[in-house]
């Protein structure tokens, strides 16, 4: 990492939902001003200020112009920016702030959920130069017309990294409402702990597993640039979890954390002919509507004939019923049903590598607990189950005790 | 005036208060679209969508900078500006919204009441071209640094105006919620009367005496440029007021309307030295203070000695008795009192040029209500008393009648 003396620090909605967190995030930002960092903030909307307008604009279209999403949703940004400035300045310190196109954010043209391409830095860089916090817009940039873009979900988090890369930071740090990524989710197991340390393959497939506190696009751009990522709260002064390379010391344990995903549906497409292409078909009629799929199961029930599963957002249900049901029809195949009573519960930890035994330990565990798998499916680092949900509470409190992630 | 195809529609902010008037002004901005008519459309922030943030910035701090209260309020024109091209999008038209910064209106760099300097027109006429409606988010633009900027109190209509000027447009339109110029506030006079037509003189002079419907800056720029604008409602769909030099059909009616302005205070210096240069030394003062005074009228009370009366915004009452009291301690004069208890009643016509007997009538008509005169002062098109707010109402339907301004 280069030794400049840049941090460049993001602060989510919650992080700044009225003017007295708003006032407590400037304290902040201050501490570290007066500890002699360049400081560069990012900030997200104000609370559920997106949600607001987006509730506006259903009263007007049911299909609106991304274009002008973008224009609509870019100002509740430029809102938080000038707010936190003003903060500052209150506690007697310099500061600016900057939209999206202020700062040179240039993105592709894709509406609502755009690239960054680069990051003109001169602008910061001159307000660092005179001891000035830099405050930016998170979330949106413009196209090389000057048309204002947003970034899509999660998108603060990735205008904090690629401004850490673009400005070769010492760190980033995105502030949220919890303390850094836990062994499980707190809510379901009390007994959670905060992890110190992740690698980036570990919150990739914990995001893409059902963590909330990171998207997989920021993940992976701080990976691809090796940047690395401290998320910790911006209601205490605790430590965080730095998520950063594979460190030696992560092998001890093998197991890192449990993962629960509600928001999936199992789908099974029954009495497939069973030939060669049938799947291939099947899964690129469904990519071509844009929907993904996850885990994939087959099943020989009868000869000649296959039942196939696989689990999909329950956003995309409809669509993806619909695409099924048109594709076992041409192929004669048979039923297409959807189970929406599953959760998918997963284990993580880039030990797991070389380490052999855990899967049956898994297993062992929600067999213990009279828990039925109905879908298994393994990548180098992870394992996930598809459970019934009414279960998934009790699974995870048991693989949480069964791979001991109370204890350091 | 140009034979260009372009009109020029402003619409304020209770025009667009909600879903359902966003979508009444657009359907109204269509019909003129769909007459073949150029339409560049200019909107204000949403209801009180700016009051709004400003509430929120007292909540963080009591002396905002002006470049960050530009950065925060310049989003209420964002926001309507995107949603009413949805809205238009809904209509099965074509049209796109920009920001100040997007059209290229550049101002100069006084924050919070910046001045257009130019307006680069290319953006703009390239939607026209493709007859799109173009859709300009009012009271903003940049300076030359790309820093956002914000016109001041009427600053929408000013953009209007400017953007009249610079497409060389056909005519501009302000909508508002109310018919036009009245003859004399409709909540006071039940009879006040429409104008079809005012000069840019005698709408500057009801400007500045009360009349809340446009400001002088805007009528000053459309006088200058002699840019004919058209005040109507946007609820109904009657013809308004047109705003265009003078016409001799004009001066066949003397007074044209009577206006009240309650947001004046009378200040009275006593005890001055009678002296040359004294009223030369207190209005400098008061004026290094930013602070403007209107009608000035001087008594000499007992010999050597005067007292000094004049009228101020109401909203600078502290400082200028602040100003006051130093000047007089200063030159060895007495007392600085203030009177909140007085309105300014004024009558304007630009027929009143010649002819006499003008004031005299008012005067008559005021005593005629044993209503007392506290202070007059005339210009060349408009008479002004300072009387006591009780008689206010009275007094504005007296002169009413007097001059028949009911009839036409």
């Amino acid at each position: 990492m280069s030794k400049s003396n840049i941090i460049v620090q993001k602060y989510g909605g919650s992080s700044v939902a009225n003017p007295k967190r708003i006032a407590a995030v400037a304290k902040r930002i201050v501490g570290y001003h007066k500890k002699g960092h360049d400081v560069v903030v990012v900030v997200s909307a104000l609370g559920d200020t997106t949600d607001e307008l987006l509730k506006l604009v259903r009263k007007i279209t049911r299909t609106p112009s991304e274009r002008e999403i973008d224009m609509l949703i870019s100002t509740g940004e430029q809102i938080s920016v000038a707010l936190l400035a003003m903060a500052i300045h209150r506690l007697g310190y310099e500061a600016k702030s900057f939209t999206g196109a202020q700062v040179g954010i240039i993105t592709d043209s894709t509406h609502t959920k755009a690239r960054i391409i680069k990051i003109n830095t001169s602008t910061i860089k001159r307000q660092l130069a005179q001891k000035n916090i830099a405050i930016v817009a998170g979330f949106q940039g413009v196209d090389v017309s000057k048309e204002i873009t947003t970034l899509g979900r999660g998108g603060s988090d990735l205008t904090a990294v690629a401004l850490a890369k673009a400005l070769k930071a010492r760190s980033c740090e995105i502030y949220t409402d919890v303390e850094g990524i836990y062994t499980a989710d707190p809510r379901i197991e009390p007994k959670a702990r905060k992890l110190d340390n992740v690698c980036y393959d570990e919150m990739l497939e914990m995001a893409s597993l059902g963590a909330q506190v990171l998207q997989t696009r920021c993940v992976e751009l701080a990976k691809r640039f090796n940047i690395p990522i401290v998320v910790k709260s911006s209601f205490t002064n605790k430590g965080g979890t730095m998520i950063s390379p594979e460190v030696k010391a992560m092998e001890k344990v093998v197991v890192r954390a449990v993962t629960l995903n509600k928001n999936e549906v199992k789908i099974t497409m029954r009495d497939l002919p069973d030939r060669p292409g049938v799947a291939a078909k099947i899964f690129q009629e469904i990519a071509d509507q844009g929907i993904n799929v996850d885990m994939i199961v087959q099943n020989i029930s009868r000869t000649g004939y296959t039942d196939l599963s696989f689990t999909a957002a329950k956003d995309n249900l409809s669509k993806t019923l619909r695409v099924g049901r048109a594709v076992s029809a041409e192929i004669g195949g048979g039923d297409v049903i959807a189970d929406k009573d599953v959760a998918r519960l997963s284990i993580v930890g880039v030990g797991m590598k070389s380490h052999s035994g855990i899967a049956a330990g898994m297993f062992e565990a929600l067999a213990d607990n009279k828990i039925n798998i109905e879908m298994i499916s393994t990548s180098e680092i992870s394992i996930s189950c598809v459970i019934k949900k009414k279960y998934a509470v009790r699974a995870v409190r048991a693989l949480h005790k069964k791979f001991k992630l109370d204890k350091v």
